[in-house]
């Protein structure tokens, strides 16, 4: 058995180790265009801003150790130019003696990954101009910050782009992000990035939303970014970071199916349209496990685990790929990001039904010190209660339950199930009942209708005249420091003795800080027979809609 | 509806604040023998210590709080003498008055909780030989410790054991532990408390394992505790730690159904044998979720979910409890250690069949400075890969990976889940190949025979003469900073061109540091037809096993 890996990088390298776990005896040959196998594009961001300190770090697997260790035929800085499928050989370039040469196959497996867009707009290739994909690119970006740079400008304010900034401002750059979607971090519901932006905001990071470079410049002082509204930016380090497309000139050149955005198809062996061929990584289309179609999803794990899925199947183990569900993380100054599964816009787009629930527990026991506040928005089918997706934002935390969240959902697991969770609790680690378990709480007692709630995004869209009367059941001094505009104030504790002061037969939408006073207030006036609702996470949740002062 | 609550700690609090929603119109009726309801039992080593600074916190609902918000009829120093079940009244003892009177029901709840048991040992009842179970105890030992202990000695190292002595050392006090097990932390498999003992040592702790104490007396300088052995220990201070038993003599003494330790038992619904009383928390029984018989494992968590369910009962909502797991988490010295779901002994004891694997990663990717390394142990069924347990100990992220394997017992997930679960990564927070994913790349591959294993106990406990042929396939340099003994060492680079040195049919146990070369070799040497097996964990297992100098 033959088999030709096309790319050296996450499912390529993890392809070659499985393959070579697998055969002892096969002729696996690794071909990688840049110098580098195996490293650690995640940390690229960390090495600029110093936090990694040596560059050495990020060579997790060196090719020599492939050589040695797995008996690889590693083949650096060579680039695969053609297939042909016919005759089973790869035509390959080795771009240090410009040199081309044919290699044949069993198996081709083909992780060639996915590129930065750079969309041609004018300019786009000054030098300054930059994108972020490998070892080569960080040098010179590294390169350009170590020679002064004063002002950096991010296009993009995505995963990378939101990392790319926050080592800038480690390195004391002054810092502007420019992002097409009006909110940073766009595959996350809107809402739950407005504490991103305030975090971006706190450490002097302006943010123009809904803009979009439409030019590169060269001036005295390096490059002017121009913006779509006329606005110039000036800037010496330019960081693009507005997407990738799948590398598929390859696959498509060779004929084989890729969807409409570039992906390469593979069934769920991850088998390209040509069955000697596999494909794993970025460069390919996944099932999207939540809903359902296709889709791109460009994640590390995802892409290691396929390449050893591949190399399984080419090796007669059967093993399929279950699909991917976006599960994707970030750190900004301290707080932390979090989603997996379907977002709320996700699930618009696709028109399926949902229901949506928003909880701000401590990530540990309010009694213990040092407790912070998290953000949780839980997405989940109407009648069966089967989570569809979650997110999260907030300090320690988030990613524990975000995990937890990722397992529930590949498990098929529905809001009744988080109420039963049994997660490890001490004071310092978690809370009897943990965000999980509240969370399921929340969703559950929607489902069952002891506890109806409103989101405040369906509220404020509302014609004020139109509104539910509003309640605030917090205290008067809790009120007076910020309220939804329009709300009557009746803490929680006089609810019973002031029935009178509520509307006979008006719908009744009653907040608290976080939810919990709301839903309380909601069961007393439920059972006068008074229609009300909670305002699912309360006042914490409008302000996360409507994070500057409260307007109408 | 009238219902009382016995017990207005964590399952009663919640059962009465539950009823209360489900119910505007019930009188509740809740009954605490102490003077406190709903405080923070898990936080009182920690206020002895001194991180939790204000006593207060620990209130975390005061009773005014209840008669106001929620409207229930609260009576603290209050104790329930006696159940008439025929009539359907209790029997209350105001302990202030020392009044009695009687009290009708329609529904019952029974949340007395454990107490700690104090064998009747001489001196146990000694003023400084104290127990910790609420605040009053808490004040006594803290006055204790505020007058001026120098030694103390904690008897039981369990969880609540070791949140003690850690306390202890925090304030300067020479501390030192008894234990009747041969090992810290008895409901874990030793080998993953080796870790917790070595920290106790490097701080200074005295460590008495497989001792007890038979008597205590009064000395010129506080207390002497004598211990079995015939070692006699000064202290000012002894803490007892050795277990809790169900506070059942109410249930008992109206004839209640109790099980063999002493748990009251309870259907799904949480009723005990007379359908008019319901019972919840520590006194119970409850169902074991992986062993499936019935249990007593008091924890916070499902004694608020018990409450939450008895009185979903009571006021008409079908809710079934699904029995407890067992997750519970402790922190040490900076160190965390916790588990879910059955230990190797327990599954030995119900002579469950099983596999164990152990992976030693790293909390996230390597290259991120601050990485932590923690020890899994997966527990799993032989044939379907069940997850039957876990359990951690490390650094950083133990409790996420025990949350998430909470998590996959509970939805009954397989060692070929955790294979593809797909986490959140960043370089802070994780690893493309999450530890998850590692134990279940390691579990999967035994039930695969792709990576037959065998683990450090089954090694050692064969006579020297009759082991495989132990190859340390670790670097020279390693081999010779300590090895299995009688290991024979060839670096797993040398190995493909050293095949000769090695036993033509002898078997082959291969062992590197954590287990990835050894697997990588054991898969080298399988296909050349050796008969080899991966030592799982490798050598750093084997020092879980043997934390000392390596012994034969």
């Amino acid at each position: 058995m033959k088999v030709v890996i096309v790319g050296g990088v996450a499912g390529g390298a993890s392809a070659a180790a499985r393959a070579r776990r697998l055969s002892e005896d096969a002729e696996i040959v690794l071909i990688e265009r840049g110098p580098d196998v195996s490293f650690a594009n995640c940390g690229l961001p960390y090495y600029i801003g110093g936090t990694i300190a040596e560059r050495d770090k990020l060579l997790v697997v060196k090719p020599d150790l492939l050589r040695t260790r797995l008996n690889l035929d590693v083949r650096v800085r060579s680039s695969v130019e053609a297939i042909d499928r016919h005759g089973k050989t790869v035509r390959i370039r080795d771009l240090a003696s410009d040199r081309e040469y044919v290699e044949s196959y069993d198996k081709l497996i083909l992780a060639p990954g996915a590129s930065p867009l750079r969309p041609p707009i004018p300019g786009i290739d000054l030098p300054g101009v930059e994108t972020l994909r490998n070892l080569q690119d960080m040098d010179r970006i590294k390169g350009l910050l170590d020679a002064g740079v004063k002002q950096a400008v991010v296009v993009g304010a995505g995963f990378i782009g939101l990392e790319m900034v926050e080592n800038l401002v480690r390195l004391g750059v002054s810092a502007t992000v420019v992002e097409l979607q009006d909110q940073v971090l766009p595959p996350l519901d809107k809402e739950l990035t407005t504490p991103l932006a305030s975090a971006l905001a706190a450490q002097g990071v302006s943010l123009h939303l809904g803009e979009s470079a439409e030019g590169f410049e060269k001036s005295a002082d390096g490059l002017i970014v121009r913006l779509k509204s006329g606005a110039e930016l000036p800037a010496q380090l330019v960081a693009l970071g507005i997407g990738v497309r799948p590398e598929n000139k390859l696959a498509v050149d060779a004929g084989l199916d890729v969807g409409p955005r570039g992906g390469i198809r593979v069934n769920e062996e991850l088998q390209t349209s040509d069955p000697d061929i596999y494909a794993v990584g970025d460069a390919i289309e996944v099932k999207d496990v939540v809903l359902g179609g296709p889709t791109q999803i460009p994640l590390a794990g995802p892409a290691n685990r396929q390449g050893r899925i591949a190399a399984d199947n080419i090796f007669g183990r059967a093993s399929t790929y279950r699909g991917t569900q976006g599960t994707a993380i970030v750190g900004l100054f301290g707080l932390t990001a979090a989603m997996t599964g379907a977002s709320e816009k996700a699930l618009q787009r696709s028109e399926r039904p949902y229901h949506k629930v928003y909880v701000h527990p401590g990530n540990h026991a309010g009694y213990y010190p040092g407790a912070e506040q998290m953000t949780l928005k839980l997405l989940f089918a109407p009648e069966s209660g089967r989570i569809l997706g979650a997110q999260g934002v907030g300090g320690a935390g988030v990613d524990k339950r975000i995990d937890v969240l990722a397992v529930a959902i590949q498990a098929g697991l529905t809001v009744f199930d988080l109420e039963e969770m049994e997660l490890a609790y001490a004071p310092q680690f978690g809370s009897a009942k943990d965000p999980i378990n509240m969370a399921g709480f929340v969703g559950a007692g929607l489902l069952r209708d002891d506890h109806p709630q409103i989101d405040v995004a369906s509220l404020m869209a509302l014609p004020p005249a139109g509104r539910p009367f509003l309640l605030d059941v917090r205290t008067s001094k809790e009120h007076a420091a910020g309220n939804i505009p329009g709300s009557v104030n009746i803490p929680l504790d006089e609810l019973r003795s002031r029935l009178a002061e509520l509307p006979a037969a008006q719908e009744i939408a009653a907040y608290c800080k976080v939810g919990q006073r709301g839903y309380l207030a909601t069961r007393i006036l439920r059972q006068r027979g008074l229609p009300a609702k909670n305002v699912s996470g309360g006042y914490t949740t409008y302000r996360h809609y409507f994070p500057e002062a409260a307007v109408d």
